[in-house]
């Protein structure tokens, strides 16, 4: 228990954080390295050695997370997303899985669930997907839809573009991003004339979906703070009646001590004072 | 009529609805499958026999509910579309027709009236048109301005962009999103070296009219949410109010019985009690 | 005086207005067919005389406008515009000015001073123009600065995009607009590797400033409208403590009765009318 | 002393701005000129004169400033960029460095600081920049990453995008601002048929990211303009408070000047300025 808490400690140290930090940043960079051929050449060893001691670094360091954290250590999304990042690397993999390799890289993500600001960020991001749900699936919909007439329609004419339904989904992904749209819908035109009416209606539903999850976004973030500004502004009428009240409280018992005093002949000092001292309290 | 209200209730119920998302996704599916030709060597048949059977089911329920709706079912603008996209397949034709054949898949767009969440967003969508109505007929005419201009001015020189006046309405829609319009450009201005105005001041123009359509609906949206705020802040300013007038009110009814006490001289104990009470209740 | 009043009354009705917005519309789609060769081959004659028919009506209706308004004419902005764009037509162009004819489709965009929703959005739009003055003058000094740098490091390279001052600002200003600006900078990056600086910065600052172009106008939107949220809000705060003083005053009134009746040994018409007093004095 | 007051006064006079100004705008122009080919041949000459007398003007005035500020002239960061932009044009520099010699039109940016509704713009736009610090790092991170994968995946397929580190920030930089990414990946997916995975999934990344940056950036600006709102509505509620507080608060008063009228028997003049008394002392 004495070592378990121990290593808690020594995990959490801002100390340990801040090595961890630098780890990631060197790794990068040495992984960043290993694309350039001449730097391979002359300390290739050397970089593939950092490589191998960052990552035991981070093996290191989340075997001992676990180890303190136990079953938590799951429940923290950050904690999986740190050990798929780390995990890659460690897929066994022969020399033709070039593609792991090449995703080790995606540790240096792991920048961004230990540096705060960035942490911030991508959870605001996030936080932000729900809202997008619908419009993302109406979108989805929309590009099936238009991908599977566009085959049928097209894909004689144009097999590069249209030839399959993959084909037509990558082709429409790429008109929806108003990338290239009219090259496709002008060689798609030679055979087809009235294509035209297609693409433009796909172009108009596309913008107009989009428009709308834009706004969508925007308008949610507004809101949180709209709720904001509205306690903030109900807070302080709140505020300003309390104040008020309390003058107006205070003048009313300053009336009932008058009342009272001439319900009960006057013992001479007391009351006069009473009855000056609501007078001089206003502000 | 006993009948009737059987099949309302069948119509209605979540089962039959949830069979029927089943049916449109499954269709989809399949539609989607025609369009891989090794999927239709194998089981084209087994795919037509689907399409035949989700046809089926869309048409008995569009009948049970005009059953059940009888004239109401117009009304109902979801029906009219639903009516819309099953009918499309059912319109006899012959082999030539294949854009009416590659129509069927807008079947798949009955998810949007079925799933409710989908709806929402749909609803919201057709709802933020009308206030973008006027700016839309600007652009309109913006474009067809610009139609007809540069089809007198470069129809000659450039035959396959503004040759006739829908191909300079295909062109200027294309450099309205801004795309590969330096192409159309460059190459109008190798004949008309001044053709830079006509296409600077257009993507001006168009720019900053879609800008402000943007904005408009932006505002729009804000303003239906500002609308929400201010009466949750005035709300929450005549409940202080209350709160604050309950008080006084309470205080000065104490003082009215005081004053009272004073004509009526004094039953002993009763006012005493009175004057305590308010006091002991100021927050 | 009375032929000026009368003329004044039809140039103003409502039926004037609508057959003048019918000729526009007639006239737009006569210019559209003048661009259609073998429309023109039937019935170009036909078509002239449209136009010339039209051109008398929009003349007419101007020069009785100017008869009414006399010096008040010019100083309408959308009389400035209907003039500009009718007298278009009249200047003397003889066959090679063919500019001029292309022109004649200007005067479809009278719409826009016609029909009062168009004309609300333009003059929102270029209400929303001043805002921008200063981000827009800025970003024609970041175009200029700009164009006479590339002019000087890339023109010998790559004349045909950065040739000349001019070709430079054109080339820029496509750079801006996001379009094909790779296909620019790659062709440059061939002669001078390092011009990647030069594009990547220009870029950022073009896309930095819109960016906030455009947060300016939505800000500015924004504004106007919380002002109104503002206002109302305060209306409703005004309204909810008048409301409530009313009821105090009253509670205060009724005392003063009742402290009045304990002073004079009741006589027990008068007091009554004299307690009503302060709650009718209130506003 | 008096000197070093006779000369800030002149440097800051609005007479000698105006004339800094103008010669800032003469020496953009003929910075302009000279990328003019034949205009150099008539009046190259002319044109390097006015270009060292305007250099010599700049220089002049920031001596005259670091003259009179001294220290201070360190502090204001606009007479550093003054400093920078006047000071690469003093840099010796042979022949060879043209890159140097096309700096010199970056003066032209000194009326960035000269005229005040450009230095606000800018300075709100600099502003602007803290609160997008954390977003611009995670799009640099997803960019890093993105090229190191991309560099190993597709390197050796297509050296031109991505032969190395360099070739590939700069082809994801494109793909990110949507310019022609589809002929990237398209030229890529030949080779890497799965390529597409990657491409999709890095513009979705981006986008989101980047609508998420303005977004930022927008409710920044909305919340400075939201706690204006706040502050003017608080305001007017206090403000209706304090009116309401006076108007029951001299009713209050009235009350007790009628209540001691009931303990004095009444000495008639005396006790009406007691009763004023309060009244006028009410703010």
């Amino acid at each position: 228990m004495a070592l378990r808490e121990r290593v808690a400690h020594l995990v959490g140290a801002r100390r340990t954080q801040r090595v961890i930090v630098a780890v990631i940043l060197v790794n990068a960079v040495t992984l960043g390295l290993e694309t350039v051929p001449s730097v391979m050449e002359h300390s290739g060893g050397l970089l593939h050695a950092v490589d191998r001691v960052a990552l035991g670094v981070f093996v290191t360091e989340l075997l001992a997370k676990i180890y303190v954290q136990r079953a938590r250590f799951v429940r923290d999304p950050w904690n999986v997303f740190d050990f798929a990042v780390v995990g890659i690397s460690l897929v066994p993999h022969s020399g033709g899985l070039s593609v792991l390799r090449s995703l080790r890289i995606l540790r240096a993500l792991r920048l961004i669930s230990m540096v705060p600001s960035l942490r911030r960020v991508v959870s605001a991001l996030l936080g932000a997907m729900p809202g997008m749900a619908s419009i993302a699936m109406l979108l989805a919909l929309v590009l099936y839809v238009g991908a599977v007439m566009a085959t049928k329609l097209f894909g004689q004419a144009e097999p590069e573009y249209f030839g399959d339904l993959g084909a037509s989904l990558f082709t429409l992904f790429q008109v929806m991003t108003g990338e290239s749209w009219s090259q496709v819908a002008r060689s798609v035109m030679e055979h087809h004339p009235a294509a035209w009416i297609f693409f433009v209606v796909f172009i108009l539903v596309c913008t107009f979906v989009v428009l709308n999850l834009f706004i969508a976004v925007v308008v949610r973030a507004m809101e949180d703070d709209d709720v904001q500004q509205t306690e903030t502004i109900a807070a302080a009428v709140r505020q300003a009646q309390r104040d008020s009240d309390a003058a107006l409280l205070e003048e009313i018992a300053a009336l009932r001590t008058e009342i009272r005093a001439l319900r009960d002949p006057r013992p001479p000092t007391e009351p006069e004072t009473h009855s000056e001292e609501p007078v001089s309290r206003q502000p």
